[in-house]
């Protein structure tokens, strides 16, 4: 075990690895060409434009102020200054939610740690049982925790006390933030501008009717079951494939900008293409003429897919949009049960146009509940056996299955460097890759799963992975060996020797547990704000491949939180802390700053750097607060099988603990969790009446009836033959709401958009 | 272990005292003095009048009709040719659903009988372990039975396969019946005639509004948010005192009417009473004028205390039953949530009137969790610890504790006779009384959830029952020892040993099993018909206590089915009929049998004798699914335990079968959960705008107005004061719906009723 010296080491390391990060970013984010890498929520926004417009030109490129290098932190005052209320309204209820994750950690653990110091420190110190005990090895850190203390001593008293002091605050501190979010939550609802999701429900499993397309028996069913608030409706086309005929024109139309460009740029030479692969194989072509019949095509080829879409029954999808005049009745009709089959005419609140997830509406519901069940068995073995496949592909990786498969490559890869690299390094790669990948995987696991909104994605990509996470990481560390081979040995033990066995080895684990937070949370943090990888993926696309400057807007990746894996990563940490709060104090001052950076350096990502691709008004609270619940209840379980190495007679007053948390998560649950998943009658009534009375000649039915039109049928301010065809649930065009909107796009878009109407 | 011939031994006995009981039911029963008992059905629906009026003295009390006798069991086919739309008008959805539970099993298990019979019978026969192995004692029955196998034999794949068609025939009948009563419980709603429940929502935790009353306050809250559908509301009153005072004075007018027709029969004497204990002490007065006089002071207390409740906001409960113009109204209003803060308004379809548990009306929501919780923690203590308070009683009824007690009867004690009944009987008197008052317990600890109907409570209760049996019964049967011991041992072992321990044990314990049913199932049930607790009880009342005609229909207690006791036993059989139906299928005829017997009786009994106390439109049949998925699920995992001591690799394949259980029971909870619970608006649209073409002039507020008054303020076809105090929500008399409103007592109602007026 590591001595207090040791961590001080790694810690003094972990520490300058941060600030050099941190140093680095401070003078990277004062050069002008990085502007649009750290700043680029403020250019997507508007309100900053481009600092190589002005100037001369080396300060465009490299700020010579050296007055604003001596400031190298300024920025963190900064991220804090801005007040939440404005936050909100700058970056969404959720990004501001999400950083109150990490302030809630400072919440809980920031008292804690002042208590766990004054109070278990001095008693811990003062066990000692290992200075006396001369056959055992220990260090510093030991000393300061649990281990050292005799067996059966009426000290283990004060940890229970602790114990119960320390969980009694942490419900404190759910409850209010639960209360304070879930009223957040409400307000921002409340106040939120008319937004066509506060009118509009989604429905699905519409039965097939054989006198009546889908969009008539829509039409039909609502007006007679809603009749005085039902308003129109707009069915859900399969438009696959016409996405994937936008997004080829839309490569081309970057072709086409960027060979104009030149073009103008040097009038005296028709610029020429390949026709063959990525232009540079086949005949050489004039590029614009080229190009312009090539978009013309696809123009003319989305044209006819739309008609067929619109024409083909088939392409109906069972599922619709149904608007109604206020929200009360879209409230009603989201909260209640349409029909006496349970799994026809489902509905549900719309989630925001962006939010949808256009693939999954059609689903079927016996096709939702087998694939459901299918997924729950393959996150089953994933967590357990995942590394059965990753063996294999290292089995494969070693010197003779490459041998075997390249044969030429043998006089090569017998040298020594080579071979070494080989086995040193690709099976690692291997696990790497999987654990890179994994985000993914789970995330096409949930998209199987059949959820239609992204943010409901999200959530359920965030609980599969912190139970990876704390199967494989929290679980894997404590017990050495795959969480294969644990869960057999935990089938085979008895049921209360598991939290014995996972117990006992808790406060070895304390210093590793205390690198790890400092090597992924501290360093990683720091890492975070450098935005490493966005900052050379920039540069090489400005380099490379920019050609317009719509290309330049789509370089700057602002990212977002991505929160179906970073959350499952805090969540981490809060188990940690709860696991040694108790048992290693000394280890909270780590995770405190943890908490503190986190919370920074995310304030001023958000206000800065990352866009939003929806706004769920913080409804992934719940799932937050349930996994912080779980967490207490693993480390109650865990101190109960320590204690009873201990002091066997702690263990009954240590099991009152869990189940005091599941009541208080229950009452929780039942007292709160209803502001994240209905909305309540009374708001939306006091919403219709002010509405009613502020814009008394709203015309609803016109702001409502484009805003659920699949995104690519949307084709830039044209109308569109369909408007024709259906009289009133018509799918005109309208602002795009997501951010590739950009001027650049648009411009373009009323150059030739005339085109498409024919 | 037992032979064929002990079991045939035992079969015969009780199907001799199950013949017995029924014999003696057929004498009984056509008797005209037990018609009462036998019928009261019928005398409540005023179909039947009393036999005792008509024909000559003897016939009155006896059957002398010989011919009747020889057809001791034409009862079976009369229960049996009522068609179920009948029995459902005549006895109401709940006891005709209830009935099928038995045809459920009939269902499940007839085919699976002829199954097993046919294939797993010949395969345990000629498996010969059993006669090779010279060392072990086995009987005829342990050679039908998987025991006769050789472990590892290739055999056993047939009973996998088996399992695996028996399963999915399960599955198949569990579908199609919840299929069924679901459209059943559709259609009864669709059709019932029009009930307030249908325009009526419970609201409850009205919070305190400080300038207006309980009763403005909820009319202003839904007349606002509801305000196109809100019609009007009754406040609820917390009036148990005038529920105490209405109660004795109920029984002084039973004396009051004794008295009068002794003095109308012989008019010479007026008969005196005296004024002390049970009318025995005192000194004597002219009983009609005492009686007359305490009835008026009564009469006056209760109007006192009736003002004093309207006068009193204290006596206000923050709960009320809200009423709407259209049922489309009212099933908006229970399925959504009002206020932001999901702990207030609460709303929920109002349970019938008589169903409502008027005393848990106005527990706050707080108060609630921590009641269940607390509940929670008491079945856990009760399911597992109840043999420690019963082993404390039985210790204090030995000798010595008597003997100390009652030190003055240690002679008499002393006797061999009463020596050996104190200590050979006592004892089990503490368990039998314990058993025998747990229905009444666990009742009581639902009451104390805080559940508002009667229907609730009896479901809960059900629910507690179910554990004890599963814990205490069926697996306190087949690992002797306390559940304690059992529970100890548990934790103590590892995981996966647990359906290792109980599988083994499980074909051992069959011939235990097949006693027990046809003891507790055969000639219980025999014995359910027989009703002679309820035979007894009546000619005891009949002979010393009827006074008056009133009395007369108090005694004929024509009970009703006991769901919170009752269906638990039913479900303790399935559980059975499904460990046991791979593994000795020689169970399954006699299962089989009991579930005929049980549902020719039960058809009887709810036809004939039983009253409904409410009618929940069979709300209890999601609980009785679960159950018998609960049963399904645990009887593969002891076959999985089973099977891993025979043949390792069978392990697997079986594993599959709880999985798919779960998935099939979530399946069927989300197809057919909702219809339990919800209404879906269609239904309610249909049915209102029937409605309306029918009856464009029916007034619902007047039909609403006085349906959810508590019981006591009914006072009985008199106008209250309190009519002219509050304007529209008043509290109306109006006729009882409980089946005490008999006709002696409205008479007398109506003859002074006029002295409460002021």
């Amino acid at each position: 075990m590591a001595s207090l010296a040791d961590i001080g080491m790694s810690a003094a390391l972990n520490i300058l690895s941060a600030l050099i990060f941190l140093i680095v970013f401070a003078v990277l984010r004062l050069q002008p060409y990085n502007d649009r890498v750290y700043f680029p929520k403020w250019y997507l926004k508007g309100i900053r434009s481009s600092p190589t417009h002005s100037g001369n030109f080396i300060k465009k490129f490299v700020n010579l102020d050296c007055r604003t290098y001596l400031r190298f932190l300024n920025w963190m005052p900064a991220a804090l200054r801005m007040p939440e209320p404005e936050l909100i309204d700058h970056a969404g209820l959720d990004s501001a939610v999400y950083i109150r994750i990490y302030l809630l950690g400072l919440k809980i653990f920031a008292p804690i740690a002042v208590l766990a110091f004054g109070v278990l420190v001095p008693v811990n110190w003062t066990g000692g049982t290992l200075e006396n005990s001369k056959d055992l090895t220990f260090s510093d850190i030991d000393k300061l925790s649990i281990s050292n203390i005799q067996p059966g001593s009426e000290r283990f008293w004060v940890h229970l006390a602790m114990a119960y002091v320390f969980t009694l605050w942490t419900y404190c501190v759910l409850y209010t933030e639960y209360k304070k979010i879930a009223s957040m939550r409400l307000h921002f609802l409340a106040s939120a501008n008319r937004r066509p999701d506060q009118f509009t429900v989604l429905v699905r499993n519409v039965p097939p009717d054989p006198d009546e397309s889908v969009s008539e028996h829509v039409g039909h069913f609502f007006s007679v079951n809603h009749h005085d608030h039902y308003l129109t409706h707009q069915v859900v086309y399969n438009a696959n494939n016409l996405a994937k005929l936008v997004e080829k024109r839309k490569g081309l139309e970057n072709w086409f900008i960027y060979y104009e460009n030149k073009y103008n740029r040097n009038t005296n030479i028709r610029p020429t293409t390949k026709t063959g692969l990525f232009g540079l194989l086949g005949k050489s072509v004039d590029a614009i003429d080229y190009y312009k019949a090539a978009i013309e095509q696809l123009l003319k080829e989305e044209a006819s897919e739309r008609e067929r879409i619109i024409s083909d029954p088939n392409a109906i999808m069972p599922a619709a949009f149904v608007s109604f005049k206020t929200r009360w009745g879209a409230a009603v009709c989201a909260q209640t049960q349409q029909s006496s089959n349970p799994t026809l005419w489902l509905t549900d609140w719309a989630p925001e146009p962006r939010d949808v997830y256009w693939p999954n509406l059609a689903i079927p519901f016996v096709e939702l509940t087998i694939r459901r069940l299918i997924m729950a068995v393959a996150i089953f073995f994933l967590t357990f056996f995942f590394m059965i496949p990753i063996a294999f592909v290292q089995s494969l990786a070693n010197i003779e299955g490459f041998e075997k498969v390249f044969p030429l490559l043998r006089s090569l890869i017998e040298t020594n460097l080579i071979k070494s690299f080989i086995q040193g390094f690709l099976p690692g790669i291997a696990l790497k890759v999987f654990l890179i990948l994994l985000p993914t995987i789970l995330m096409t696991m949930s998209k199987i799963e059949g959820h239609t909104s992204l943010s409901t994605l999200d959530r359920r990509s965030a609980s599969k992975y912190y139970l990876f996470l704390l199967v494989n990481v929290f679980l894997g560390s404590v017990i050495t060996g795959t969480a294969f081979q644990q869960l057999n040995s935990f089938i085979h033990e008895s049921a209360n020797t598991i939290p014995v066995t996972v117990g006992m080895s808790i406060p070895m684990k304390a210093t590793f547990f205390i690198t790890y937070i400092m090597v992924d949370g501290w360093s990683g943090i720091a890492a975070e704000i450098l935005r490493l990888k966005p900052l050379i993926i920039f540069h090489l696309k400005n380099t490379f491949l920019v050609k317009t400057e719509q290309d330049r807007e789509q370089a700057m990746d602002p990212g977002s939180l991505e929160f179906a894996s970073s959350e499952p990563r805090i969540q981490l940490y809060f188990l940690l802390g709860f696991v040694y709060y108790v048992i290693t104090p000394i280890f909270l001052p780590f995770l405190l700053i943890f908490f503190g950076l986190s919370y920074v350096v995310f304030r001023h990502q958000i206000i800065n750097v990352y866009t939003q691709e929806y706004e769920s008004a913080a409804a992934f609270w719940p799932d937050v607060i349930r996994r912080v619940i779980i967490a207490m209840i693993i480390s109650q379980l865990l101190l109960m099988g320590l204690m009873s190495t201990k002091h066997g007679s702690l263990t009954v007053p240590i099991l009152v603990l869990p189940l005091l948390t599941i009541w208080f998560h229950i009452y929780c649950k039942s007292r709160f969790e209803p502001a994240f998943i209905k909305f309540p009658l009374q708001d939306a009534m006091v919403k219709d009446t002010l509405e009613r009375a502020t814009e008394p000649h709203l015309n609803l039915r016109a702001y409502l009836q484009d805003a659920y039109v699949h995104p690519d049928f949307h084709s830039e301010d044209v109308e569109h033959p369909m408007i024709i065809e259906e009289e009133n649930n018509t799918l005109v065009p309208t602002i795009r709401t997501s951010r590739r909107s950009t001027p650049g796009e648009s411009k373009y878009n009323s150059e030739v958009g005339s085109e498409c109407e024919y």
